[in-house]
């Protein structure tokens, strides 16, 4: 158990308009994205909740790639539902319509196997829910959560509370600064991990992610992607890979351990951008995801 | 003279307002922050115009640096005046005046001396004068030229004819994107490649850098900075250490060649931000350049 993630978050249907086409109630979710990119390097088990509509060919596609569903718990009523647009520079997202439906109820209800996983992370929910969580685990070796800009502003109190407990903290540029109110990333994440956190990822989209750890500051490029066709997702598929690939390592604290998480972290967000919903990450093979890896460490690798 | 750089570009004064302070009159203009960069890895000549007003503390300064003078033209009337301003995120320069006074009247000379230059690097002017320049070379062994919107619009033919005899090109994303129509940077470098560049550096600022040549695409990011002073001139500056860098290798077609440029050009254009005018470049170290480039190649190196 000791490598064996959990995660906590939303299952949902989405519904997106891109340049490059639609798709409508595709499996999406921040606990979906996160798990088919972490399932590729470790054990992964889901929490959340759906509705009675939730279709079971997405269960089986789930189940397919070893993603453990006991703690998808289902409630009378329709799946998180969210409707949304990207602009061509696929910067912002317009949100057409919010279904919260069941996932308003989501009150997360961990058995034993889940609390004794060694690995937990906390997709981006209410902090509340994310305390109620930690406070169900046992000792996990490693935490980490997401969190975003409506949370900052509104439950700022408890997200706070939460950060003292978690040792890596996924956000955007904005979330680092909205957190802190320090304008320069290197501060405000330096401001951050006083807060808590021994490590922050910050996510910066086609600009790469940064991570500052301890006393180091890493900032990595994104993979050069020719077509992007949905960039939903991706956020969570990069940490999938940073996590998944960080459980199965014997040191997660190790410098070196997370630099290759954070190349993991991109090449798998760096596929998800390529098609709609889970399309391209949950039919990966290894070789692509090894090949990918390869190409873009050595491309690094400035001699 | 097969290491030696001749830069054709504008000699300026810059008044410039940041966050943190400003300057009146500071040595500036893209000719200048090449030559501070590149001077450090190659021989550079300047070619550019003055005016009388120009201050003999300034080509002291540039003498000190080994630079070659001897194509600055003194014309009666005054130095070339930038006066802009940045917001807090150093995206976008509002500029308050430009006063073009005597580079109005710039048609670039070059004696033997500089036509017998191995390698040009033609900067943001206009792409008439830059053909002109071209047309008084020798058989230099390596071109290359920055440009920008106001020319894309304004003379992009003359760009067109110039670009056919050009090795590499330096553009921002929106430069890269209004000369193609193409919006994905792929794709659009790769159409500017078939107007004749062998290579295309697209500068991202703080999201680093990206590198189109022959079929190799790479994707550097910044060097993290913690007190972003000033940005004027990085652009011109990651240009110099670039191509003094190609100058002075045996074969600036190698690919490794290239990517040790991009490092150099990142590293070096990581220093001038750190303080207004050129006051970090021009008295840089040897140490403070092999310590910062072997900080940011070894953090990249990941095993």
């Amino acid at each position: 158990m000791k490598n064996t993630i959990l995660v906590v978050g939303s299952v949902a249907l989405d519904s997106v308009q891109t340049i490059h086409g639609r798709t409508k109630r595709a499996l999406g979710g921040s606990a979906v994205h996160f798990s088919l990119s972490a399932s590729r390097f470790s054990p992964v088990q889901m929490v959340g909740v759906v509705g009675e509509d939730f279709p079971a060919p997405f269960r089986r596609f789930l189940k397919r790639r070893n993603i453990c569903q006991k703690g998808i718990e289902v409630l009378p009523g329709k799946t998180f539902h969210w409707k949304g647009k990207y602009d061509r520079d696929f910067k912002n997202a317009t949100t057409i319509a919010t279904e919260l439906n069941v996932f308003q109820h989501f009150q997360p209800r961990l058995n034993s196997e889940h609390s004794g996983c060694g690995v937990l992370f906390l997709a981006n929910i209410d902090p509340d829910l994310q305390r109620k969580v930690l406070d169900q685990m046992g000792k996990p070796r490693l935490v980490a959560c997401d969190t975003m800009n409506y949370w900052i502003s509104l439950k700022k109190p408890s997200l706070l509370k939460l950060l003292r407990k978690v040792d890596m903290l996924f956000v955007n540029e904005e979330e680092c600064r909205q957190l802190t109110g320090e304008y320069n990333l290197i501060k405000a994440a330096r401001l951050i991990m006083k807060m808590g956190p021994k490590g922050i990822i910050v996510k910066r989209g086609d600009a790469g992610a940064m991570l500052f750890f301890k006393d180091n500051v890493l900032s990595v490029p994104a993979h050069p992607i020719e077509k992007v066709v949905d960039p939903t997702g991706a956020g969570d598929t990069f940490a999938g890979g940073f996590m998944g690939y960080l459980a199965a390592a014997p040191d997660w604290k190790n410098f070196n351990v997370i630099r290759r998480a954070m190349s993991y972290g991109t090449v798998m967000s760096s596929f998800s951008v390529e098609d709609f919903s889970v399309k391209r990450v949950g039919r990966l093979s290894k070789g692509e995801i090894s090949s990918r890896y390869k190409k873009y460490v050595d491309a690094l690798n400035i001699k």
